[in-house]
């Protein structure tokens, strides 16, 4: 039962969040690749309410849901390394309201892009967009978005940055263009050992997305 | 600049988290109730992003999010009285999980009972009723979530107790039925003045939602 395990999957968003902040934290696990289309009993019985990635499990105890999972991290090895979150009780609302807004705002408009059609599309789109100049506004002109260190919204935003060509190539517009700050940005987490080998190929990402939509488009 | 206020309203489960968690950490505060049919510039000033109850305006800094606040307060306010989270980070993550369940899946199930009819209103109560039993599952036989002292979940989900009599009310069901463990927790936690000093009569709840429902019937 001792040790570490992350149940992820290489193309999910909120897994990549967990294995970035594991090698941030510098803590070894055992990593296992779920089948979304067939999960493993230990997926389901680790997350019983909502059966989805990323799991951490922790000496047999599993964590679920990933920005939790992330503080788990950060509090249950406060000794290696820098702390993802700030200090400062007034920094952490920011950062945990900007690492809830990704969630809320930016993956739900981000996904009608491709969930969509029509003017449904178009409105995802431009929500989308305006998103990411939210949160392009709150990164300002810092190096990441708690200051000179990568930080707790830098592991959670980080992530979607593999997804940006999807976005870019099913909505037809470029992020550099509408956020040079942003992809200012993800070059320079890119830097980082942390997430140059967590995050996958975006040409891959997109070749999974397209599959993924055409079943879909079969199936109904 | 200095002190601490409130931008909520009376009947918001969301905004009655942060009254309940002021009172329990004793901080005095002004409160302003907002109308939300016409907004204060304050409210959408300080919370452009959602522009939503409720905003805790300390010392000048605006803190949005319910659950974010509370756990501002939590930390802003370490000296006052017991902590809300637990110590433990184990501990940490399960409050979190279950108070982000809270927000997840039964106040979105539960607002299903009266925005729907039909299918979709029957399936919304289905819903509702099986993550009252998760949760109450979770509760088990402790006094309180967190064991027993009155802690984060307590205060992210009594808020709902307000609203108790319209779910069933609408839905035409009993919680006391479905979840004994539920009833007795919430009289429990209804012997706290933090709590009984900052729920309104559910009856007032009620008539204030048949208000909306009827406007919202007649717009449509």
């Amino acid at each position: 039962m001792e040790g570490v395990k992350l149940l992820g999957h290489w193309a999910s968003m909120f897994a990549i969040r967990v294995n970035i902040a594991l090698a941030e934290k510098g803590v070894e696990y055992e990593y296992t690749q779920e089948d979304l289309a067939e999960k493993s009993q230990l997926l389901v019985g680790s997350n019983p309410v909502y059966k989805k990635v990323p799991v951490l499990i922790h000496d047999g105890r599993p964590v679920c849901e990933s920005l939790i999972i992330v503080q788990y991290i950060d509090e249950a090895w406060p000794d290696n390394g820098p702390a993802l979150l700030p200090q400062d009780p007034y920094e952490r609302a920011q950062a945990r309201f900007w690492a809830d807004f990704v969630d809320k705002k930016i993956y739900e408009s981000g996904s009608r892009i491709w969930r969509s059609i029509g003017d449904a599309k178009e409105e995802g789109k431009k929500e989308f967009i305006d998103n990411l100049k939210l949160i392009e506004a709150a990164l300002g002109d810092k190096p990441f978005f708690g200051g000179d260190a990568f930080g707790y919204v830098d592991v959670s935003f980080i992530p979607f940055a593999c997804w940006f060509y999807s976005y870019e190539t099913e909505g037809s517009f470029s992020i550099e263009e509408a956020c040079p700050k942003i992809s200012e940005w993800v070059k320079r987490c890119m830097e980082r050992d942390s997430v140059s080998k967590s995050l996958p190929d975006p040409h891959k990402v997109h070749e999974s997305l397209q599959l993924f939509l055409k079943k879909r488009f079969v199936k109904e």
